[in-house]
């Protein structure tokens, strides 16, 4: 993402705005379960980077940008040192909070789906990988917080993020400049998400029949 | 695994196999948890694939194959989709899909293996990963659904996939063909996994003594 | 770490120590679970070894080195066989094991920190590795067991593994030789760890005001 030569300079900005939104969802987190200063911190670093840590190491781009670029570090820990103390202000700002979460999925959807294309990725797994970087700092933060990560409950938290990298795929099939691509991508991810907030639009849940007690304690994976 | 040229055409159809019934227990998880359909979805791929994945990322061989090859996709989200849909009925073949998580098991052990022999791993050390490939993706989805794995607690899967990696690492080092130990590999992991299942065989379990309260809150790693 | 040409004799000595002290926290934790002997084994040697693997994947150095060299795999079993034979005289050793676990800490940020350097990356970043090879195994372990990490909670653990890692960084800056800097480094990590264990030493606690409800079940990442 930063730092690559495909992403222009917009991107970078946007970027680093991802960054710091998702750094304060982490860091929200960590204060909500009363983890000291460093915990926080840590959790503000996961958030911010793990989406974008996962997919460079599996198009084999290592070290990962995350951890090779300053910026990312340093953005992260602010966003992660101004939650710590400021939290009561910023559960009070949710509603922008939640604005720039999913401009922030947005933008790692698009930039991560660009990213692969020019590792030479598949359309289809350039896609993939796209919507793992928006939805794998989520991931991350809850895995370290034992829960449930919410993006797999979150309402079109990640068919927005696939989306996007749809848009961009699609836009690179048809030849379209990236920079046009990368911005319906966002657009279409953005908008997506927000209607999901506004209007709870949310995917089928399957309903599990009676519960017939077949998973016992043991055995049976 | 699929797509290297060292696993012949019989072994691509069972690892497909082997992909769609670990999707299915995947699926049936996520069901069970109420995920979405797009949560449903996501554990099927995982439960899938994540084993491959971690296999192909520790030796080098990245992009991975799960990754670059549609076919797993697919077939995941096929069995995602079949699970969702069909849960019911799923949930009634218990003990056919506990045959074919165990043959999944047993293939996944045996190209794993094989896999990292090709890459030049000693053949300890190839038969970790041989069994990391079989349970990993078992591993993933506990995790994601925040549960202590089953595959550390289920009658003898993680040793039976070893034996099965254990005897095609023997049957290298004795220079029998490839296609002779798989199948050799596969039959003794399967049937240790059904044995496991049919008569409870287990490991000792390690009694802890007196729980004294020597993990206090804080501190003590 | 282990066969790295940067690391003299001494600090393999010092870090098989670590891999050593790290699986015995891990199998402990995995018999105070009751999971049978091979969930005992695997949790000894992800606590031992997760840490370097991690670290080797993100700069690059795959195979990593503790699947590669088989001391690892033997210093950890042997580890974990010890814990399930004698848990009840493990547990009765506490503070031995604290003692080992600070040593193995920082032993582990340190041969961390001068592998990430000699694998080219910025002293930022090498020094952040450094601390996550140390305190990735106790990451690996709890997550397994569906657990909160304690070295988000611990007091001053992974502060004292970056601690550790920053005086190699800084060293190496200076163009210390390596093995003062080493020898420095791990001294202030184990110094500072077992101060905070004994004085109870820890940072600053975030305190979340009135829990307003503000992340629904559903939505709301």
């Amino acid at each position: 993402m930063v730092g690559s030569p495909i992403i222009p300079t917009l991107l970078v900005v946007l970027d680093i705005v991802g960054t710091f939104v998702f750094a304060l969802s982490g860091a929200a987190a960590g204060v909500k379960r009363e983890l000291d200063v460093f915990g926080v911190l840590v959790l503000s670093f996961c958030a911010a980077t793990a989406g974008g840590i996962a997919r460079d190491v599996l198009i084999g781009a290592v070290p990962p940008a995350a951890l090779n670029d300053w910026r990312y570090l340093v953005t992260a820990l602010i966003a992660g040192a101004i939650t710590f103390r400021w939290y009561p202000a910023i559960s009070r700002l949710r509603n922008p909070v939640q604005l720039f979460d999913a401009a922030g999925l947005a933008l790692f959807a698009v930039s991560g789906t660009q990213k692969a294309l020019a590792y030479g990725l598949s359309p289809f797994m350039a896609a993939l990988l796209g919507m793992l970087t928006g939805i794998g700092g989520g991931v991350a933060r809850d895995i370290l917080l034992s829960e449930v990560p919410s993006v797999l409950r979150a309402d079109l938290y990640a068919v927005a993020a696939l989306a996007g990298a749809v848009v961009v795929v699609g836009g690179d099939f048809l030849g379209l400049h990236s920079a046009v691509t990368a911005f319906l991508g966002a657009v279409v991810c953005f908008v997506l998400r927000l209607a999901a907030i506004r209007y709870h639009l949310h995917l089928p849940i399957a309903r599990a029949p009676i519960v017939q007690d077949d998973v016992p304690k043991r055995d049976h994976t």
